[in-house]
């Protein structure tokens, strides 16, 4: 994970803030939230909440004091320990694109995502020293069966990578599933209850409405101890207002509801304030990423969660374009200037994203990556004003008119002074044209070949592994039953 | 012109600030600053400062007293009153690319510049609104003789827009030029005197040497109280240390001895503080635009700027890239973030720049100003935090479980509520398809053609043009007789 030094950008005043803040109170208490599961409902009715029929509302106070209740920074264990990471504070963690059912490269087009491709994004994350973690749903594996898919998943996860990895969030079920395949690979469930070794996204079923297999899969990782990133799933125009304060508004009653709910089933587990917020494109009636809108709703989400202390999801590398082309970079550049300035603790989506999620991109992986290396070389070297960066020394011994290729100060940094990119060229003309004149996605896919064929393989413990292959057969065993 | 309600990002502690303007007084007091050019040297000997051989070195409190007297603020004119703008303050002022002597389309591809590219990209200026000054030599015409094509670039400038340009450079013949043509065209010296009427950009050969035609150039418009952008010209690793603080010091020291120089010819004439730093490619040799330590100079330089009050040029959508692709735009965005978010006042290069300057692009034109939307937008809506934004009767129409496509407030806003993508496309993937399956850069070219055919002449006042044509005629004859 990286460290962030940098002072987390301000798009609201302080007033601003609390008028968020005041109507998301307003929004739990006049308007309420639906929750479609009744141990949800029983839980908040027993603390005396007002329930009516699905409908939870809330008192402010008793909402507060259980969102105080989430940690501020806390540790998401890896099957390698050295992969762990720190969520929260000044931390950053990445990881790839999540959701797409369509998958695509530049050799062979777009089509259905298979497992195949899921194991290659697997491996591409471990391989890849800016991704933090391996990621859920990188590509839904459409060519295997629904019911059983995400047991195939977390394997590959477990056995492809060792860095912390996400939950099956489709069901309760599911998440209990996910739950014994990270104890059996992490030590077992009393180490994983101390220190979390599996992190999920539930999304609301914005607006204002929990759905009941989400929230049994919510209820399963609160009882175990495991995080949840609590995320309103917004369109704004759609399933939030054409205001942008009043989307921050709802999203942050949104939020604060699903994570009292996870405070009461367990005190103290750690959970994330979760964004995915965007426009409607009112014109096409499509959801629009990377747009203005999207910039200045993760400056404002990261804001609120900083103002209730708990860690926060949002941003990415977002777009709404087909290819890996210059919209998709600046659109994914719309987004993530403002998910490093934002502080955001846990950046989905860091890499691989097309077509509104729709489509996952090995190029376009890689082509975020670059980006993820630019930002790191900001947060990791930064603007040191000391001696050797102030290099008093070399503009003596250059003087006027001189240059500094030669200078002492020169010899002493060239090979780590300055970024080194990774896939883009800096090259002239000529020697570009002599290299191929490649644009930047082929260099890209040959960079993700490269990648594959070497992978460098994390292993896994035989006994590990087999204990994992068993309960994977009995689980197909039991479902395929079903 | 924009107006920035942001708060400028301060990369740097206030210390770090104080820091890196003692160590630009420290070069200016012990190292000097070469001028190739004896009325320069005449000019600060008179004051006092120590002159040996073409070095200058001067005495801080001296350079700080010049420096105060360059305004915070000022106007600049165009021929259409409507079109000036203000450099200085919360303003934000764009320019097209500057210096290419190559250009390129998707279907015609990489060829020399002519004169008719340069019409079409002041064509382009005009008819764009994020553009806000025509600019300088957006690509230099090389199908005309080097020693009048000025006059020819000068008159594009002035038929094809109305908006304020920028001036020759190239020797104190040309400036005279240039202000002679500006003055024809904007009513008379006294006019132009009083308020300014050209900007030109006037590059330190760095490190920490003024050459003789630009410093001839420079005198000219600042006898003649028009502004000039004092810019060191820095990719460090070569003209500046390795080191970004020492290269911000070096910058500093460079612009602010242009900047007094300026202020002793004619006292608070406007001047602006540029920057154009960034870092060389170790590897490669070549310079890399687009890069972190672009970004960060950026953010270093603007704050810089802000210190001594002066209006600041720097950043701009710069790459490495050949072509319009993802990197050209992932780079371009690394930079522009940045310029953004650092309040820089002027934008130079803001739109149609490839090739580390040595290419403009008529696509990269379009898909730049598609990024000038954006911030445009990011500026001028922001994020209201009032009753419209804030859209609780929306909120509370809805209520859980529904959609906003409906709702009053929607209705309200559904045509100017959100951002309006101009080449970006939101469709979905079918229609993307019927539709041609284009690329941004297709759609691009589709766009710059149709401007120009649909181009929205200006027009000029006849007895103004017949006296630009008599002037450009009889300077031919005059240049063409040396």
């Amino acid at each position: 994970m990286w460290t962030n030094p940098l002072k987390p950008y301000d798009i609201l005043s302080a007033d601003q803030v609390e008028a968020i803040h005041e109507q998301a109170m307003t929004i739990l208490e006049e308007i309420g939230v639906d929750f479609l599961h009744e141990q949800a409902r029983d839980v908040f009715k027993r603390e005396g909440m007002a329930i009516d029929g699905d409908r939870v509302r809330f008192d402010r106070a008793f909402v507060m004091e259980q969102a105080a209740k989430a940690p501020q920074i806390f540790e998401l264990q890896a099957r390698n320990p050295a992969r762990n990471v720190m969520l929260g504070g000044n931390h950053v963690v990445t990881a790839p694109v999540y959701g797409p059912p369509f998958i695509t490269d530049v050799e062979r087009g777009r089509r259905g995502a298979t497992i195949e491709d899921f194991n290659n994004f697997d491996k591409l994350a471990q391989a890849i020293d800016q991704i933090h973690c391996a990621g859920g749903t990188t590509v839904e594996p459409e060519d295997l069966p629904l019911g059983t898919r995400h047991l195939d998943m977390l394997y590959s996860h477990l056995r492809w990578t060792d860095k912390p990895f996400m939950g099956s969030v489709i069901s309760a079920e599911n998440a209990r599933d996910t739950i014994e395949m990270a104890s059996i690979a992490l030590g077992g469930r009393d180490k994983i209850e101390k220190t979390p070794a599996v992190i999920s996204l539930i999304n609301v079923n914005s607006p204002l409405r929990y759905d009941d297999r989400m929230l049994g899969a919510l209820l399963e990782y609160a009882a175990a101890g495991q995080p949840v990133i609590v995320t309103p799933f917004l369109m704004a125009g759609a399933m939030s207002p054409m205001g942008l304060a009043g989307t921050v508004a709802q999203q942050t009653a949104e939020a604060l509801a699903g994570i009292a709910l996870i405070q009461l089933i367990r005190p103290n587990t750690p959970c994330v304030y979760g964004s995915f917020l965007t426009n409607t494109d009112m014109q096409s009636g499509s959801p629009a990423f990377g747009t203005p809108e999207s910039a200045m709703g993760i400056l404002a989400s990261a804001q609120m969660a900083r103002r209730y202390k708990i860690p926060f999801r949002g941003g990415g590398a977002l777009t709404s374009s087909k290819g890996p082309d210059a919209q998709a970079a600046y659109e994914s550049m719309m987004c993530m200037w403002p998910t490093i300035m934002g502080g955001v603790h846990f950046i989905l989506h860091a890499a691989g994203w097309l077509e509104s999620a729709l489509l996952a991109s090995y190029e376009k992986f890689i082509i975020d990556v670059e980006q993820l290396r630019m930002f790191e070389w900001i947060l990791e070297r930064g603007l040191p004003v000391d001696e050797e960066g102030m290099a008093m020394d070399a503009i003596r011994e250059v003087g006027p008119g001189g240059h500094f290729l030669g200078a002492e100060h020169t010899l002493r940094h060239y090979r780590t002074g300055f970024y080194r990119p990774w896939i883009s060229t800096t090259e002239n003309f000529d020697r570009w044209n002599r290299m191929g004149a490649k644009p930047v996605e082929q260099v890209a896919a040959e960079k993700w070949k490269q990648i594959l064929a070497e992978f460098p393989d994390p292993g896994i413990d035989p006994g590990v592994d087999e204990q994992l292959t068993e309960f994977i057969a009995k689980r197909k065993l039991e479902i395929g039953a079903d």
